[in-house]
Formats: structure tokens, C-alpha cells, sequence
């Protein structure tokens, strides 16, 4: 791995602020057992449900962390996201709860529970097509024109520490249940989720292994973790899972994940419906194709063999009916 | 209200003690918030998600603590049980960690996915016809042949005691959230979850109300309550909660229920589909129809006006999956 990142001041400091601002909004989620589980994988399994988390995805966190981090005058300006759909509830939920306006910029073929939960917290919908438009610069744009401020949905500090409360909980939890954490699973898109939970398990319990998860076709953050510098993901490809599609990894968020992740994995789009059909039936939690890519890691075996506990982050449960009866229907 | 029947000797103690025996092998299940239930209701809701625990509902605990009571000469000869499917799948996966044989006596109309899984575990099953066959009698016969111990489905001390480890579990985590629980709701059939749970809750905080939820046709502890004796249901009756369809109150858990439970509260089928629903769309729990009606009386505005939180037992997930397609489909 060369060195010409230079890694950027994010600490387990930042993430323990987050932690103490989110508090009184977010909520707590617990760690799960299931003995079924275990079973099934021969080793137990801690399951962090991010699922619970206002609005049904961790992005809550990270979004209000960064509007609470905003100086009040700036805030009361207003906020703009562009999101493929939980990073825009987040934002939409933060907002809400400051009294703030919200823009987001969605694309138009996101799934039409997450477009409608949006506009129901009183933000503003901007679409986009995601195959010929710049929601970037849309994003920017919008920022300009109205003075307010763009949260981004991964590439930032204030954003990346709020999801890493995700590990901060997880690594208090399974210490006080006593049970040492092997090996971590965290969905992986622009790595936000990975680079701040990564960092706090990793200043909690050195020597956890934490592994990136992603679809394939977008396993840029794995690729890029083995060539040791930013990879691009193939424009044409496409996936089940509509949270995980990112061109590239941020390059905080690499910056900071090239330290602390082992590795990244990949998985299929038919081990994503059957770990969904896996946690419908078995777990009896309903999770995102995107939330479920570290369970389809888990159930199809591509977790390299290890000891201690692996903590299992689900990392939201905003389904489209139609994916969740198909699953179900396997 | 009569005092012709006497209060069974069934007290915090052996609740206690059950919570003790069954710790090994049951899920700690946590206590769940969610923000968008609580602004629906306008009241905290604290949600003990019994889905969660082994085999996918509560009757793990009260079969286990069950077997664990037997002198184990006793248990070694095995255990016999009729039961509309979670009973069945709680003794038979209490029996298999014991390394005992267990009969089940199954309705051959329960749904599929219970009795497929019972069968998993190693249990015999002996089906029968729930309108014309007498599963009382067939468990007796069984037994008697067999020399295998019965295990009631609720109307047993120890069975009891073992469900009331889920109030037990929500009181002392309500009071560690210091959170003073004005209700509770608990899904009653033959009355062994609610004799149990509200037996802790009211020994642990006396002047929480604690009210049994029935469907619709099957309403046998709402009016027993009202009359002050045991009534039972038209035998023609029919509802989509499987697991909530009895003839009547047990005797040991109604001497109980009337001394403990504030009243019966009273849902129909179309309240728990749309319970179901909103369960998986915004808790991200999958809750079947019998464990959903606490949460459907919640939705359907039949709890009546209270202060405090709402305490919710969700008592089991083992729903077909047309049931919940159907529901989502909604």
C-alpha cells in the first residue's frame, strides 16, 4: 500500500462526541442473538439492527451529527443532500428536528417508499436521473442559489463520525456481554459506515478484524483496498442493492478505511435475496437488500474462517414490498 | 366478581426462579423503541419483541422451564404435548437440548412452517383434526402408553412461570430506562403468557394495568373477566390468529388472570392484517397474527386513554408467508 493518502484527523475522540450529541434523538439500538443463527454459522453471531434506527436506516446518525456540528446561523439556512434514498430520510429527520429546511436530491427511480417517507417529513424532492444527470452538481448548485448547506452523504468527517456510534455501541455492547469480537461486517457503499465504525471498533478491540461488504459491481472499496489507491466501479453495472451504488470510495472515507478494514467482500444479487429471505423467516427482521450484504456474506460462506464472535451490522430495513415478497417467495 | 375459585399459590418467586433455569438456553430479548410508533400512538411504546427468542416465539421459556422442573428420571422417559404450533416447537427444542424424546400432538391445519419445524428438532408428530379430534384426550392417551410427561400448553404452574420471565425481563428493563409503565398489552389464548407476565409486572410495579388482547369469536378471557367465571367461545368461530384459538380460559391461569389483569381488550382480524403491515414496513419486525394483536389493539385505538408507557409483547414471529404477503400487499 503506497502512502500518498496522508490519513485524515479522525479519531475515536470524534466519534465519542457524535455519540453524545446524537443521544437524545437516535435511537439506542440493542446487539441481537439468534440461536439459529449461530447455529447455521458455527459461530455466534452479535447482530447490530440498524434497521430500528429513525427512519429505518443508520443514516440518521450521521446526518444529524452534521447539522448539529453546523454553527446555528449557518444552519438555519438550511441543509441540501443529494442520496440515493436513507442518506435523504436522515437529513430529512435531522432537519425536521432543528426546524431547518431540507432539499434533497433523489434519484427518480429510487424505491417509492423511500421518495415518499422524504417528502412526508416536510423536505423539499428534487429528482434526478441517475444514469445522465450530476446530482453532485445539482447538489452544489442548489447550495449556491440558496445559501444552504450540502451534507454530504459519505465524504465527511462530522458525517462519517455519526455512523461510527454503529461501532462505538456495538464494541461497549459486546464488552459488556464479555464476548470478544472476532471479525466485524459493515455494508459498504461511498464507506462512511465503514471508515467510522471501523475506527471505533478498532481504538476499542485492536485486534477485531473489520470487513467492508459490497455488491458486485461495486466493489470498488475492495478492489481499491487491494491495489492500495481509488478504483472505479464500471458505469454500466447495476445491482438489487439501490443503497450500495456509488462510482467510487469518498477519499476521506478511503483515506481512513485503507487503515483500519482487513478487506472488503463481495457478494451476488441472489445471496442478497437469500440472506433477506434468511432474516424474514429466520431472524424475523425485515432488511434492505443493501442492509443484508454482510448477512449474505455470513450465510454463503464468504467470511474467511476465524475465532471469537462476529458482529453483523444490518444497516437498514427500508424494503420495496415487491423485493421482500420475491425474497420470501424463494 | 366471585371468590368461589381460590387463588393458585403462584407468586414473583417462581417466576424468579424460572428466569434462573431458562438463562443458558433462552434470548435475553431487549426492550425496543421506535420513534414512529410512539408519535402514531403519542405515547412511549416499549416494544419486547418475542419473535426474537429461540424457535421464534415465547413458549421456549415456559416449556423449558417446564422440563427443567422434572426430576429427571421423569424427563427421561420424555414429554408429550398438543399444541396449535409454538407450544409444540418450544417443547420439542427444550426436549432436544435435554437429549429427550418428545411427542407432538399438531392440528393438521397449523401452518406449514411450524410444523416443518418441529418436526426438524426430532419431535414425533402425531396430527389431528382441530374440529372433530379431542387433542386433550390423544396427549393423554399418548402419554399413558408412552410414560411420557405432558406439558400443558398454559395451564401449568410451571409453564406459567416460565412465560412470566417476559414481564419479569420488561419490568426490570423499564425500570432501568427509568421509564414508569402505565400499560401493558399482552396476547392472551389459554391465558399462560398473561398470568405470568402479569404476575411480575404487578409485583414489580402494582399499579401498572396489564390487559389481555384477544381476537375477535375468541374472547373468552375478556368476558370470563367481566363475569367473574370462566366462559368459552361458540365453537364455530374462526380467526387468522392460529395460535390465539382455545375453547376457554385455563382454570390455574384465569385464578390468576382475575387478580391480576385489568380487563380484556378485544381486536378483529383486519386490525391484526393491518398490524402485521405495519409492522414490517416500519418496525422491520415480522409478527404474526397471534403475536400482533397487543400491537393491533395499539394501532385500532382500543387501549383506553392512559399516562406512562405502553409496555407491547410481540409474543411470536412464525407467520406463512402468504399471511404476510397478504398484509404487505395492504
Amino acid at each position: 500500500m503506497d502512502d500518498a493518502t496522508e490519513r485524515p484527523p479522525f479519531t475515536l475522540h470524534d466519534i465519542e462526541q457524535a455519540a453524545e450529541r446524537i443521544a437524545p434523538f437516535a435511537v439506542r439500538t440493542p446487539l441481537l442473538d439468534n440461536p439459529a443463527l449461530n447455529e447455521r454459522v458455527g459461530r455466534r453471531v452479535l447482530i447490530k439492527p440498524e434497521l430500528f434506527q429513525r427512519m429505518g436506516s443508520f443514516k440518521f446518525r450521521g446526518a444529524y451529527n452534521a447539522l448539529a456540528s453546523l454553527p446555528q446561523v449557518v444552519r438555519w439556512r438550511g441543509v441540501v443532500a443529494f442520496s440515493s434514498g436513507n442518506h435523504a430520510q436522515g437529513v430529512a429527520a435531522a432537519a425536521r428536528l432543528f426546524g431547518v429546511p431540507a432539499v434533497i436530491v433523489m434519484p427518480a427511480d429510487a424505491p417509492a417508499a423511500k421518495i415518499e417517507a422524504t417528502r412526508a417529513l416536510g423536505a423539499e424532492i428534487r429528482p434526478y436521473d441517475r444514469w445522465s444527470e450530476d446530482r453532485e452538481a445539482i447538489g452544489r448548485a442548489l447550495s449556491e442559489e440558496r445559501g444552504a448547506t450540502l451534507i454530504p452523504p459519505f465524504d465527511d468527517l462530522a458525517v462519517m463520525a455519526g455512523q461510527g456510534t454503529v461501532g462505538l455501541e456495538m464494541a461497549a455492547d459486546a464488552a459488556a456481554l464479555g464476548v470478544p469480537l472476532g471479525d466485524v461486517l459493515v455494508p459498504c457503499s461511498g464507506g462512511g459506515l465503514a471508515a467510522g465504525t471501523a475506527t471505533a471498533i478498532k481504538a476499542k478491540s485492536p485486534n477485531t478484524r473489520v470487513h467492508a461488504v459490497e455488491p458486485e459491481g461495486f466493489d470498488d472499496t475492495a478492489r481499491s483496498l487491494e491495489a492500495g489507491h481509488l478504483c472505479s466501479n464500471d458505469p454500466s453495472a447495476r445491482s438489487i442493492c439501490d443503497a450500495l451504488m456509488v462510482a467510487q470510495p469518498g477519499a476521506l472515507t478511503f483515506a481512513v478505511n485503507r487503515h483500519v478494514l482487513s478487506d472488503g467482500l463481495v457478494v451476488s444479487d441472489v445471496d442478497v435475496m437469500d440472506a433477506i429471505a434468511f432474516a424474514a423467516r429466520t431472524l424475523k427482521l425485515v432488511v434492505e437488500p443493501g442492509g443484508a450484504v454482510g448477512l449474505a456474506a455470513l450465510l454463503s460462506g464468504r467470511l474467511p474462517v476465524g475465532d471469537g464472535a462476529v458482529g453483523l451490522v444490518l444497516s437498514g430495513g427500508n424494503i420495496d414490498p415487491q423485493i421482500l415478497q420475491a425474497a420470501f417467495a424463494r
